[in-house]
């Protein structure tokens, strides 16, 4: 710990009590590796405020000592991005003291809370009030507020209420000289110069940290049904996709996945079947909400809207499960799709999109190009498919030593992955952001003049590069300590 | 005109030919003022590229020579935001000869518009392709899209699809040295850093020159009912807004006025007419419109939900318009009211918005109290209540000299009710943004560390203060040229 590390460390407990600060090897080392395990890093001490105002106060010591933080949330992250830097030069700075619901008013369909707050608690808060709040990932029961709206996540509710930007009315957060953005007051209208709550959301903590946030609730489920559908390909997934758009606005999640996929989950999750008896190269899992218990059944309109589509072949079979049991299992397919895929054997992931209509292109023409490059390859694509986002996975020739294919071949056909991406005018991460993993690969693939911005922008906000250093975008070495 | 100038209009006339810049007074004129004559300035040119790659030239040559440039839409603004400095130092920069629509896909629900584009325009395209841009404002057939997308616009469709930056899925823009930001690929998930797009909208053109913008388009209108209410108060006219938003989502317009706004429009504006025979202190507009031609008839549905409001006494009588005739009568009242207060005598008027729940309780409260604080003066408000944003009038005193009023009593009126605003946590400047007009109140009410922030901001990205000097946040005077 060098001098200056310590002395804050020392302030910090003699202003705010000896639990806000600690030093303890064994508290500070779970929050040393992504929970992936990919990155690690060091830090002396694990900062843990209980309020804005302790916030405020920390990051302003730590921006007059020249002493960098990395803030942390539930630590879920894809891509390092709350993983400190091997150096031990920074300090963690935890939020997860800072949990609680400030407010939740089912009747303005808002709620503000603290960054700490877990997305799962969120969830069945708005939902006792018969609200809910429409943003779900795998990651659910660790993953905080304020971790989701600095990466702005996305999940499997995106296609009818967008990434969390979209659900972000209001952000409260620290900025890097330690004063307080008060920006949760959620005005519906606010042109008052540049917006920083847009800023602040993406920005993986390296512009100010997000202490709070206003939220917008959706209505409650009246009712909903979970639909399999097998079909011939993406293309004619996207079809399908189009029609039932035309018809209702209240279809909340389609995902595709390939045969292959489908049939790694069921060869390796304990109890998962397959949803149809017939065979198709591609399945659609399709969930439609009702919020007004006044509307049609969402089985009886995905019935009435699948017909035609069944009779126009662009479907080959469907079933709308009879049961949330029967509707648990679909889903479950798809949450075991992670697990399933580990079980797989060694897979680059890459985190992409294209625009929506060009997407059916892409997987196919992509996965062909891909395994063609790099012989005994397989490539995967599945995951969002509406909302022009799907996880493509490259899977390593089979005998390969995994540690010898990550090192020696992952990184040319990630590149090759991002390349195809870019020349489809697609971005390299969709929803998991850049931290450190994609930090190269941004500034391989920007224009020098849209990396030149964001060294501009950031110096602008953090001259001494006191907040998440080295995330997102990397200073030249020169400006990159004060 | 300086050497510098003359130079720089040379060279773009020698590679984009004659018409691209013009230094004749008459055609330079029309340009100078705003068109409400609030503001003039003086410009020696005035530019007007063709293209994007034609926009970032002049952008480059301006930043080399020092020259400052002022971009214009259908100069439409309402705080001289697009009005030139009266010193002559910056040359106009017209986007109005750019006004092509690249692509409308009703399949996509995206269309790809020029900044010079004019909203009406765009609207109709997106109507017989069976779409609609859910957009509207008085100035529909002048305004840009370009400076709609910089000042990020709101109207009176706001309350069921947002303003303009939640309809912006892409943004083309120059940026101050002259390179181009092509942000238009509508990628729904996009997390590589900081967000340009968002930085953009409603920016006033002070970060760059927005020079196309990929637009989110809702389904066509199947039916609408428009009808109006007539009630006690503010406060029931929100809770009747909250009973309607609990039974539908189909309401797209809900605008309140107060009666003596009522009667300044029948007194003022011929051929209007009362919409109901009873007497009431306050009045609602209320629009539903169905997208699916298989729900309830949005008349239907209106009188579903009104029936219990009435009931309970939230309503006092409610009428629903009859044809499409009665339709229009009752928004020519709405969009009357501008023209009815002109004719009404002098008055200040403020773009406000506080947090919806709270508007209620600031209409009546800040109105009696900049009544009694200002002797002789009448507070009116009216607007999108369901915004949380009213246009808040205070009319000078019967007899005064309006010219004496508005500079000696003016400035200390709109103080008070700017700190009224900001007292209620609101904004004052809900949907017109700052321009040169309320510059210095946001330097006055915004918290010194926010002033930084944004001339930080505008210093990283445009260090030698090009584009749109003097607009939104004046630099430090010593930094204000390069």
């Amino acid at each position: 710990m060098t001098p200056a590390q310590s002395q804050l460390v020392e302030t910090v407990q003699q202003r705010f009590g000896p639990k806000v600060a600690t030093t303890e090897a064994e508290a500070i080392a779970p929050w040393l590796t992504d929970w992936r395990g990919r990155y690690h890093g060091e830090a002396p001490a694990l900062l843990s405020p209980g309020s804005t105002n302790e916030v405020a106060a920390i990051v302003a010591l730590a921006a007059a000592a020249g002493v960098p933080l990395v803030p942390q949330g539930g630590n879920t992250g894809m891509v390092g991005g709350a993983t400190p830097p091997t150096d031990g030069s920074a300090l963690l700075l935890s939020l997860r003291r800072m949990n609680r619901i400030r407010a939740l008013s089912p009747v303005s369909n808002l709620a503000v809370a603290e960054a700490g707050v877990i997305l799962a608690d969120l969830r069945t808060a708005a939902e006792v009030a018969g609200r809910r709040f429409p943003l779900d990932l795998g990651a659910r029961g660790s993953a905080t507020i304020g971790g989701l709206v600095s990466t702005n996540a996305g999940g499997t509710q995106v296609l009818r209420f967008g990434t969390m930007r979209s659900l972000v009315a209001g952000v409260e957060a620290v900025l890097p000289d330690g004063s307080i953005h008060n920006g949760v007051a959620a005005l519906k209208k606010d042109n008052r110069g540049y917006d920083l709550n847009q800023l602040l959301i993406g920005a993986e903590g390296t512009l100010g940290i997000v202490t709070a946030a206003t939220l917008r609730l959706v209505p409650g489920a009246a009712a909903r049904a979970v639909g399999w559908v097998g079909l011939e390909s993406p293309a004619a997934a996207l079809q399908l996709l189009r029609m039932l758009e035309a018809g209702t606005s209240a279809v909340e999640s389609f995902e595709i996945l390939p045969e292959k996929t489908l049939a790694l989950v069921l060869r390796h999750v304990p109890g998962t079947r397959r949803p149809l008896a017939t065979a198709h190269p591609w399945h659609v899992l399709i969930e439609a909400v009702a919020t007004d218990p006044t509307a049609e059944a969402p089985a009886a309109l995905l019935e009435r809207l699948l017909g035609p589509a069944l009779e126009r072949e662009l479907a080959g079979d469907a079933v709308i499960a009879a049961s949330e049991a029967q509707a648990e299992d679909f889903w479950r397919i798809r949450h075991s799709i992670s697990e399933a895929e580990r079980a797989g054997g060694p897979a680059l992931q890459h985190d992409i999109s294209v625009p929506v209509d060009d997407m059916p292109r892409f997987m196919i023409e992509g996965g062909a190009e891909a395994e063609a490059r790099f012989p005994g390859t397989e490539a995967v694509a599945y995951g969002h498919l509406g909302d022009g986002n799907v996880h493509f996975h490259v899977r390593a020739p089979a005998g390969v030593d995994p540690q010898v294919w990550y090192a020696e071949d992952g990184p040319g056909i990630s590149r090759h992955v991002h390349d195809m991406v870019v020349a489809a005018g697609g971005s390299i991460s969709a929803e998991h952001g850049i931290g450190q993993m994609k930090r190269a690969e941004l500034e391989r693939l920007s224009a020098p003049s849209r990396m030149t911005v964001l060294r501009a922008i950031k110096t602008a906000l953090d001259p001494h590069n006191i907040l998440n250093p080295g995330k997102l975008v990397a200073l030249a070495p020169d400006a990159a300590r004060p």
